[in-house]
């Protein structure tokens, strides 16, 4: 994706120097600033900071932290275990973590750092595969809407930030968005701000200008009413862990969005890489919810008259706050799973032919 | 209801002087500052601004500002027309308006001051009054609620405010909840955030810390997530307008949480005074909503570091916004009507004989 005209990915590795780049997400819109990230440490901090976030970016920024560690020299067990526990609910942190732990298993010490640079570069180049994969599958769900539609313009609702920045490249749920402004579909996104961090508005907004595709936000509270009048012709959304039988954990506010798309006869679908399924969970309820920090819902960050961010407190002091970050929107409310395989019914029997396809490709 | 333990109602007229004396709402919590409205024109900009809001609250504000327009010697019908026109969808503006102009029609102009004190007195106590029996009525579906729980403590969810602040006194939506607190109940409130004015977080929390009622402030984006998780017995919201159907016109966000609430099987009531039926209107999807400035979604205002008011602003220079400030939720999703004539089903039938019996005490 660009940034000011330019072609940049989420993330940028110099092997040579052992230093991972990453754009600090907490001063965007405002600020374009990238970070330099030169221990397991400072990869730790910049997940649990939500500097970088997106199920897919922390899969890839946490394979370049066990690349980190071992350039540190610091124990690979001890590495992944503290990688791990950044930040609990999306399943990429772990599954990249393991995957190399798995590459690292039978390794030398003498070639564990190139072998430890080759596995995260694979994650972070399949991840970009798998996100225009993603893209090219629901590019196809936007045109079949497109040639149902009287109208020339594809009205999409998405939640939270779920693209390029949640990435490596392209996104997961805006993938299919730049793909057909791309084609030249005439496309406009309602993007939900997304409180209490606002992605909807300082990412996903971000990013849509960026790309110059037409955009409108909108407070978290109005989706519902845009599908009752008419306005959203479908709902794309990220996940931060789908489980075997097709339920969606992702950010907070997702459910209901779902619930509202459900109720109006609107398309809901999920963008995920594979990754992002949680093999061994048999449904939503035991995903693990993180909770975050209450001085989240009880402030706001923003740019002040003078240019500069600043937090404003909204409520008064001594008022208590209580902070999910996620949601569980259940499967019977997803009309499907866009993966880089193509679009799943958000079922057991459905996954379960994607699982196998996986396993036989194994 | 209590601010810093003394009591008081949140309008004072004083027709000696013809001084109305309101709550500024747009600075609370952080400031608590009575407004003085001398005229037309300060009645009329302080409900356009919000400084008073709320369905039943604007009513009696907007009678009085018929009799500020009469001491101002300003016709009646024009007068009329303003205070109609400073914000469209709340039925109770123009309920109060009319009524003030029932009771004037055929009064000599040299009785027309004091008739116009009384009659907007009459609306105050009137609302008081009203208000007083919502919350006896949902007072009952408490207890009832109560009676079927294996704990002590009834957690109930509600969405902007319709509380003290949005009435004369006592609220509607919080009138139950005060009385519950009052009698001894255990009960815990979950206050919707309520974007982009945030009036759960500035008003609901206000209220219920000056009360003393045990609350927890949350996002927009929760609800949800929380009757999934069996943490809510009950909601309760006000209503700006409801139509001869049921069908409840409230402030933006308030559909997706009756939604949530069907899908969990939560009760989800709907806590209004009779003068916010629109009889005349069949079904929700004529009611005019309210389009507010972009500015209010691209912006939020708190208390900075200095204690001052300062507003932010969550998104890059040039991103659109869409700020709808209402939303219809359908008669199906409401479990039931508090009103001061007690509980109804939301349907036609049922609101007939609360009509009826309105027609009849005419």
């Amino acid at each position: 994706m660009n940034i000011h005209g330019k072609h940049y990915q989420s993330l940028e590795f110099d092997s040579e120097n052992g230093v991972l780049a990453i754009l600090d997400q907490t001063l965007l819109p405002f600020e374009v600033k990238w970070l330099t990230l030169m221990t397991l440490d400072d990869v730790c901090h910049a997940i649990a900071h939500m500097q970088v976030r997106g199920a897919p970016a922390i899969g890839a920024v946490a394979a370049y932290g066990i690349v980190l560690a071992i350039k540190g020299k610091i124990p690979l067990s001890y590495s992944a275990q503290k990688l791990k526990a950044t930040r609990p609910t999306a399943v990429n942190l772990a599954w990249a973590v393991d995957r190399m732990l798995g590459r690292l298993a039978d390794c030398a010490d003498e070639y564990a750092y190139s072998a430890a640079c080759d596995e995260a570069g694979k994650i972070a180049t399949e991840d970009v595969a798998a996100s225009s994969s993603i893209g090219d599958a629901g590019l196809a769900i936007i045109e079949s809407i497109l040639a149902k539609k009287k109208e020339a313009c594809v009205n999409i609702l998405t939640h939270c930030n779920a693209g390029w920045l949640a990435t490596v490249d392209w996104g997961t749920a805006l993938a299919p968005i730049y793909k057909a402004f791309q084609k030249g579909i005439d496309i406009h996104v309602w993007v939900d701000e997304t409180r209490p961090r606002n992605q909807g508005a300082s990412l996903t907004c971000f990013e849509l200008q960026q790309q110059g595709v037409p955009h409108t936000l909108i407070a978290d509270n109005t989706g519902g009413y845009l599908m009752q009048s008419g306005k959203v012709d479908l709902c794309i959304v990220g996940s931060d862990r789908t489980t075997a039988n097709g339920d969606v954990c992702n950010k907070i506010g997702t459910y209901l969005k779902a619930l509202a798309a459900a109720d109006n006869g609107i398309p809901f679908y999920v963008a995920l890489p594979a990754s992002t399924i949680d093999w061994n969970m048999a449904s939503g309820k035991d995903v693990p919810i993180e909770y975050r920090d209450a001085d989240e819902i009880l402030t706001v960050t923003g740019r002040n008259k003078e240019n500069l961010l600043e937090t404003v407190r909204i409520a008064a002091d001594g008022v208590a706050a209580l902070n999910p970050a996620f949601d569980i929107t259940p499967a019977r409310y997803v009309t499907g799973l866009i993966t880089e395989y193509g679009v799943f019914s958000a079922s057991t029997e459905a996954l379960q032919v994607l699982k196998d396809t996986l396993d036989n490709a194994q």
